[in-house]
Order: C-alpha cells, then structure tokens, then sequence
C-alpha cells in the first residue's frame, strides 16, 4: 500500500493511506468518507476501496511482526497472541456482515435543525465478508470462558491515537458478547485480502448488527472489565437522546450508550434530484438492513407521498431472518401519478424481521448528534413533460 | 373454577368458565375481553382474573388425570408426558412476560379504515410470571437435542376445537425455538396459582417476545415438523402487509407469520376524554414493551402535538436490556401548553434497547387485519378554563 507523503514531519495525518479518488469526503483530517450512491449497490460485498470510512483519528502504522493483541482482565496480566496465532492456530471463521455509521443519513436530520456531528449522505454503510477466529475461541484460548466470566463488559481498544494520546476505544455489555460469542469475529480479513490500513489493518473486531463505532479498528487490546469503557465515544457520544434535548441540556449519563441498530433503508437509484427518462413508471432501488440480526420482510415505496405504496422485490442475502447480519437490496417499479407538474417525492421504507418499521418522520427522531437517522427515506426527482 | 350454565346443549361455549365481571368483551363466543385501562397499571402483574383474553375458539374442558403432552416427530410416534412428570420430575422455571396480541391498539387503526378483527382497545397485553419446565428440557426428555434435531419448525397444537372440528395450531421456526430455548415455558402456574380455563388449563406454551397467537393455551401437542404450523392463524392471518393491500389484493403467501413484535407504549392515565384537574401541568402513566427480549430505553411524552418532548422516568423491571421479556411503567409530568383552548393531544413513544422506535402515523402501518398497531399513541383530554 502506497502511503502519502508527509506533507509535514509535524502532521499525525502523514502516514494515512492513498483512497480510491471516487470517495466523498466528509472529512479530511481524521478522514472519512462514503462512496458514491451510483456505486454503492454495484455489488453486494462494497469492494475494499469503495467501503466507507469512519475514522476518529490517525491511521496507525502498525508492524506485523512485533504486533500482538493483548487480552486480560483490566488491572491483571495481559496474554498476547500474535497474527500467526490468531491467522494460523485458531479455527477461522467468515462473516458477511454491513458497518453501519451511526450518523449514516445524518444530512437529513441536518435539514431540520443542526446537529454536531460529519454530514454524511446515504452511503455510510457497506458489507464485506471478515475472516478470522471468533471472539469465543479467542478468549478460550487464553483460558476464559465467556459464557461464565465475571465481568460486565468487553472493552476493544485500538492503536490509534490522537496528537493528545487519546486512544480510540469502546465495549459493549457481557450479555451481548454473550448473545453473539460465535459471530463476533476477530477480523485479519475484509473479502479475502489482508485488511486494508483505513479499515484496521491487520485487526477489526467485528460485532454483527451493532453499530460500526463498537467495531473497533486496528484492535490492540481486549479488556475483560467491570465496567463500560470510559472512552469519549462511549460515553459522550453515540447515545440517543429525544429531539427536545439540545447541548444546553443534555445529561449523556441519562442515555444508554447504542450497541445494535434499528431497521434502515434508503433509495439509491434514480438519485436524489435525477432526472426521469420516462413519465409513466420509475424502476427504484435500494438497500435496506436492520441491525441485531434482523432480515428484511418488506420494502414499501410510494410515488404519491405515502398515499399508496409498492412491496418491492427483496433479493435474499442468503442468511437467515434472525441471523441476518447482511444488507439486502431490492427493486421495484412504481407508477408516476399523472399530476406530477414536472416532478415527484418517492419515499421508501422497511420492515425487518420483526416487524420493526422505520418512523415516518425525522422531526420525531431528531437529536443533538444526528445519530440513527432512520426515518422513511424521500427524495425528489424530476419527470420529462 | 365455576362453570357457566349451559343454555343449551348445543351451545359449544357452555363450558367456558365465568370471567371477571369488570372485563370489557370484545367478543362473546369465543370469549375475548380486555380489563379497564384504568386496572391495568394496578400490579407490574396483572391478575390472572384481569389478564386479557385472547379466545379463538370454545374453552376446553380437560381432565389432569388423563391429560397427556405428546411430544413427537410429524408422522412419528408420539411420546406422552403426564402433568405429574411435568410439574414433578422435570427442572422448573419461572418468567416473568408479557403476552400482547397481535391486535392491541386495533381500533386506532379502525379510525383510519375499516379492518378485519376484533376492536381491541389498549390493554390487550398483560403480564405475569410463567411457571414450569423449559421447552429445551422438555424436548430432551423426550430424547431430542433441540440444537441439532432436523426440523424447520416447532407446532404447536391446542387442546381447544370448534363445531367444526377445527384445531388451534401456531408454530414458530426452530431458529427461533433454539434462540430461546431457555426462556421457552411449558408453562402450568400462572402467577404461583395453575393456569385458570381461560388461559390455558392445563398447559400453555410460553414464547418470550413473541406475538401472542404463537403461545398456544390448552396445549396438547408439540410436533418437530419441516414446516410451518398449516393452521388458518398461521397461514392466513397474523401477518403484515403494506397499507395498499385489502381483502381484494391480499395474498398470504407472501407475507410472513408475525412471531416477535415490534416497540409498544401507550398512555392509561389521563384515559382517552377525561378532563383534568390542572391546566398547568398533567402527569402521564402508561405502559411500553418491546418483544425479541428488548427493554425499553425510553418514554418520551408531548403535550404540544410533537413540538416538544419530556423523557419519562421509566420503572425499572428487574430484567437485562436484551433478555427484557416484561413490560415497564413509566410516568412523567408535563406542561400543558397556555393556548390550550380547552383540550389538549397527549402523545406518547418509547425507544427499545435496540434503538426502535415507534412509528409517528397509523396511515403509515395499517393493514387489512389490523394487526402490529404501534403509531405513537395519542390521546385528546380536557383542561379546565
Ligand atoms: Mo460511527
Ligand atoms: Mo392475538
């Protein structure tokens, strides 16, 4: 991997990586980036230099061979296990998952009120396949068995680390570790290669259906803990509040911090703002997901603002409905009514595999961070006359 | 238990017990009724003589002498277990759940379009604690591993039966059934007392989380079968459809059988129409559930139609986020706006611990059966001038 030359001997940025020139900034220093809607549903495994990137702070240089994740009780004696270990000596296991931001569609919160946080579009979401020993026979190597261990929490820190040595870290509850022991992944893959330097080389833990800030890139340590991590984005981030809390009056010890996520969906052809080359139907499509495992049902979209609505096809990710980590695209065509003056909303929305739906609108769901922006996607379009 | 006298021989509902004169009947025969809102807060566990009912067809009379669970492969031999060895010589356990119908709340959804489906109201839900063995301890007395017999579903048949010889039958897939396995109750006691004639003597199958049609009362058979339960309430009714779908575009088929529910609230006091004594402020009790084992993170109530929101204080239930299979109270106190013109909108939403919410409008998720009706709930009182 080629690296940028340092613009400055001084700038922590220097050793970030070369992105693919199609991404779409949000950021440039931590950078992060979405990939264009026009290629987001070109294949169902996002290509690694396509797959959005949320980073919190500089892209670590990490080596190989020196390199061991340590793993222990907080205050006790870490083990370490090296990438051969991890790579070679453990059963390896190959998930296809979708990342979620927990700020992906926060633009549209944006166009209510303000909100603190990157303005991301669409795209803050994609799907790989990860590889590596799962987080339970991980721990069982080093002798802990996750089913029993007195802790709270697994702590995930990476070896990223800001110019004031703020090191990126989160966790998430014993009881989900638990719920999830045999898909949580300790990651050395992203779609059969070695995992690229943006998205955590050379580990990620991967943690199905919660949200991508527990999913801890360039993994260093795995800390078995009493209590949550004490990190900012832990604590002080990431957490929902309702629409009525601003920063004047928010207690982020009020809230619980977000692990897996509600169902989302989001319309990626024709585009926001497109042109139509016809004005009697329009071929839409999409993807939608839920987080906590939870498959797709339904897609419904509508062309006359929610009057009457469309089931679209949803073409099965291959995974089951409760086991369900994967995105699902779909398709549908819809009639354009005839009083379109020049042109139409269309708006989709999902219904996961539990029946969750998406709220209708952003207004109920507004908050101070723009997180979990999940209400019915609309766009507009114009229609030739 | 008291029995109704027969008005007639040929009465098939004579042998239904006698009910709670309090409850409000939303059908006679079969019996199905709800308790006053005004009782339903009264006791974190509803009385079992208050506890909804849910009735699709006459109240079986079954002897415990002679009564036997079979347990059995479809188109295998049936292993018997007697209510002795069930109470006796298996491992119990008791939960604490709520059971909603997949109906609750149907007539807010009534107010927008005509449905199919008895008139519920909000208290179509109730709670109590669930005693007996577990479904995976039953199975493996009977000799089946649960996690790795070849089966798809698990079917459930009821001891009840119609005129015409119709069965009550439900089945859920046995990923579902292996998820659950430990919190999946034969249950015998309901609230430390044996299950009354209207909800289940001697037997119900109690399936955390899920929708209430799945959880057969008066159970008589558990069948391991490759397929879904054929039964009308699993195959063609207790499914979702999108809002353009009525009796005349229905297809069943494609739509999937309800089993976990999606996020519940709603306001029991102030009732629907009451007039307050306080034009300056209203405190505002209701109830919130969510199925899949979600606990409820928040209540946000307005008194201003959504302008603004106050977070409620939510009573804890003793259960963990993910493994919350009972509702929690909540309560707040709220401004009531100056301009109130006399009457003011309530509105209530909660957010699970998986962060869904509800959706804002019943335009939004009706369906011809009235099922899943989960809109923010929203009540009109009067202020004093
Ligand atoms: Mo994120
Ligand atoms: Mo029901």
């Amino acid at each position: 991997m080629e690296e940028r030359k340092a613009l400055s001997e001084d700038d922590p940025y220097a050793n970030d990586p070369r992105r693919h020139p199609a991404l779409i900034p949000s950021a440039e220093k931590p950078y992060n980036a979405e990939p264009p809607v026009s290629l987001l549903m070109q294949d169902f495994l996002t290509p690694n230099d396509l797959f959005f990137v949320r980073n919190h702070l500089p892209v670590p240089n990490i080596d190989p061979e020196s390199f061991n994740l340590e793993i222990g009780f907080e205050n006790g004696k870490m083990r370490g296990l090296t990438l051969d270990v991890l790579k070679k000596k453990l059963p390896s296991k190959t998930v296809a998952t979708t990342v979620q931001c927990a700020g992906n569609r926060r633009s549209d919160m944006v166009k209510i009120k303000p909100v603190k946080g990157l303005n991301w579009g669409i795209a803050a979401i994609s799907t790989a396949e990860w590889t590596g020993p799962t987080l339970n026979s991980v721990l069982r190597a080093c002798g802990v068995d996750i089913d029993t261990v007195d802790c709270g929490h697994i702590q995930f820190e990476g070896l990223d680390k800001g110019p004031d040595g703020t090191i990126y870290g989160a966790s998430i509850p014993i009881e989900l570790a638990r719920m999830l022991k045999d898909d949580i992944i300790v990651a050395h893959q992203m779609n059969g290669v070695d995992i690229p330097k943006d998205h955590g080389y050379p580990l990620r833990i991967i943690i199905p259906g919660v949200v991508g800030a527990r999913q801890v890139k360039w993994l260093g340590k795995i800390v078995l803990s009493k209590d949550e991590s004490t990190s900012h984005w832990q604590q002080r981030d990431y957490k929902g509040f309702n629409s009525s809390i601003d920063w004047h009056n928010v207690d982020f010890d009020s809230s619980v911090a977000i692990q897996f996520l509600p169902v989302q969906s989001a319309i990626c052809e024709p585009e926001d703002g497109e042109t139509l080359d016809d004005d009697e139907e329009v071929t839409v499509k999409g993807y939608a997901w839920s987080g906590g495992g939870r498959g797709i049902y339904r897609v419904d979209v509508s062309a006359d603002g929610g009057k009457t609505w469309t089931s679209a096809t949803v073409e099965p990710n291959g995974q089951s409905p409760y086991k369900s980590w994967a995105w699902t695209f779909w398709e549908v065509t819809v009639p354009i009514p005839k009083e379109h003056e020049g042109k139409v909303e269309l708006i989709c929305k999902a219904c996961d595999s539990q029946y969750n739906v998406q709220p209708d609108s952003v207004e109920g769901i507004w908050n101070l961070r723009g997180c979990l922006s999940n209400a019915w996607h609309r766009i507009n379009v114009q229609v030739p006359k």
